[in-house]
């Protein structure tokens, strides 16, 4: 079990540096015909290469057998505990717009819908809107104030929006208006504590005004909320590990969830190579580097096993940009395995490598879910990794007398 | 997570004998220029015979990452968790030199220092004055009574002592009068509770009087004391195994943590010969023999490769001594890694073996740090050797119905 207690007391600042890359949706299964994965079918002589010089392992980001979303596989690999830190979908989709959430802000997660004249919901997504459209939409809704709370609504992405509640003293134990199937009215949001009373009708006076202000704009002439939820408040990694902690990702989400743990986060662009140049223009400025990459992820999801080994290729080919910085420790990760042949984030552990002068190597010299297997590191919980960093880069002091 | 009360209930008491022989700082990195570690380069074909009939693993005393003091190693191969049952350095110091430590005591570890004229700290360690001359110094401060409370001074190595505080109800919730770092005046004691202001007040009586009593001692004309603490309360391992357990370790420390955990403690001379011969003399009295080798660790800690090296031929060479015995079980451990590469304990799993008629035996036939990897016991926790010794020992009932 993790105890960021003990991290905390035990971290000493030093002027070594780590660079965590995390390769989103790393891992992968075995394509039937060749019986080799996305990882094992690209092409990769850098990371085999920091693979011979590194040690190995196979990562579970929660535990064997659960398939994390995002917020968890990245806690995990920032050293928290998945389980107990997770965070509400509302929270997570506003972080992740790069939304400044307050303590006190009650999030959600909105789709625009199209419901029938009987008020029944047709499409949950409103034939998937532009997010233009969608963007026009939370304008005519936004800054609209109900018994002295601040409604503040932002697109998201296609029919996706955020709408944040402000306000003093607001909680957020309601359930969804969301009724996740069709045929079927939105629900009445109904709190499920006595302190959710009032959340509960600013969120339900919101959603008829809504109703009202979208009946001409077919197909989406409806919302619906769920995921109601506040920012968590996580311990920063400066405060556990004594760092001096940046993110470099081209995707919001990441950089929201990044933020959470209190990471400074580097504008950048959304390739890998734009990453590479901002870890190199500010590689001076911190000691430690999230270093995030999307699209071996997105092309997992969708199914397109070519594509995920051309963007593991394409990483492989920037990486020198990266060891040539030299970093004291380099720490190859995923937040979970996205293999194509399901379309979907997985279960399976993640191959993971680490390389410094302290790190005692082992065998493996390709870096693969097969030869992992047989790493120094055996199969291993991701909330280690961070622990495993700062020892290698010398900033942990002895436990105990 | 280890469970004593677990293994309590199903210990059972039998005529096996069980060897625990503890090489400490056991695990290293490997030589740069050879790629291999000290273990893989000293020649030690008893152990590899060993190793060859036994079962092997990789152990982490702690986690992966943490690096351990010398008592979190040693009480996690005990089988105690060695986080929640951390013990203080005062008390670590007074049990390391065999005092006899009372539940009531307050034990602190104790610093001869150098003040300058204005009272600042001008070094830290009395310019490490000799062992004798700090027992003189001892003497001179040893016995006093401040408010009813005993103040009892012993000498530790070089400008090291223990002052250890004997009264009822005292806390040991004060903070260091050891500030740490020089050029500024030793800290007052203060109290973190309520109930620590009597021992507040009697420490700083007793630095007070220390520097009227040391003023014409220069260099070593003041004292800092740090790592106020009481000894643990530990239950016993005679308790929780139901064995007569025995200790034979040549240096004080580890017979200190042996009598924490209950052990009958038996003289023996500091070579691992005199060990092994007190082992032998002893064999038939006991069913549990902790039997601890301190030079390798000594040798990591001068960065001393070659003479780790030889320390363990040498104690390999002496190996036919112990199982010329036959005990039923001997498990070799150690209680961290000590590389020479560091100079100090690491946080890099240890090589652990076992050998029993029952053990199942895996394909390792050489005890090292790689081959280890692969052994049968994989990765574990160090906290588990106990429970695999007793239940090779056939000294575990069966659990549940």
């Amino acid at each position: 079990m993790i105890n960021l207690d003990l991290i905390k007391q035990i971290s000493r600042p030093s002027s070594t540096r780590i660079v965590l890359l995390v390769i989103d949706g790393l891992g992968g299964l075995p394509d039937p015909e060749t019986g080799k994965t996305e990882l094992e079918t690209a092409r990769t002589p850098n990371l085999d290469k920091l693979a011979g010089k590194g040690i190995c392992g196979l990562s579970d980001p929660v535990g064997p057998g659960i398939t994390p979303g995002s917020a968890p596989g990245h806690l995990a690999l920032f050293g928290y505990d998945p389980v107990s830190c997770n965070i509400g979908r509302g929270a997570l989709e506003a972080v992740g717009v790069d939304f400044d959430l307050g303590p006190e802000d009650v999030a959600t997660r909105g789709n625009f819908c199209t419901v029938d004249g009987a008020g029944l919901v047709a499409d949950r997504r409103a034939g998937r809107i532009s997010t233009q459209n969608s963007a026009e939409l939370c304008r005519l809704l936004d800054g609209q104030v109900i018994n002295g709370v601040e409604v503040l609504v932002r697109p998201v992405k296609d029919h996706r929006f955020i709408a944040v509640f402000r306000g003093e003293g607001l909680s957020a134990e309601v359930g969804d208006s969301d009724p996740q199937q069709i045929g079927v009215a939105p629900l009445t949001v109904n709190g499920s504590s006595p302190e959710s009373g009032r959340i509960a009708s600013v969120a339900n006076q919101f959603i008829a005004r809504a109703k009202t202000a979208l009946a001409g704009h077919h197909p989406a002439n409806m919302l619906l909320l769920r995921g109601f939820s506040k920012r968590p408040e996580y311990p920063s990694m400066s405060d556990i590990y004594r760092l001096k902690p940046a993110a470099i990702a081209g995707y919001p989400m990441y950089r929201g969830l990044a933020r959470l743990v209190g990471m400074e986060i580097l504008e950048t662009g959304a390739e890998i190579e734009d990453e590479i140049k901002t870890l190199t223009q500010n590689f001076a400025k911190y000691d430690f580097f999230f270093l995030h990459v999307k699209a071996a992820d997105a092309a997992g999801e969708d199914g397109d096993f070519g594509r995920k080994v051309a963007v593991l290729e394409e990483l492989d080919s920037l990486l020198p940009g990266l060891t040539v910085l030299q970093p004291d420790v380099i720490a190859v990760a995923g937040d979970h395995s996205t293999p194509a042949l399901l379309e979907g984030h997985s279960w399976h552990p993640v191959p993971f490598l680490l390389s410094s002068p302290y790190c005692r190597p082992d065998k493996v010299d390709k870096f693969s879910e097969s030869a992992c297997l047989s790493g120094g590191l055996g199969r291993f919980s991701a909330t280690q990794i961070m622990t495993l960093a700062m020892a290698n880069a010398l900033k942990l002091n002895k436990f105990g007398a």
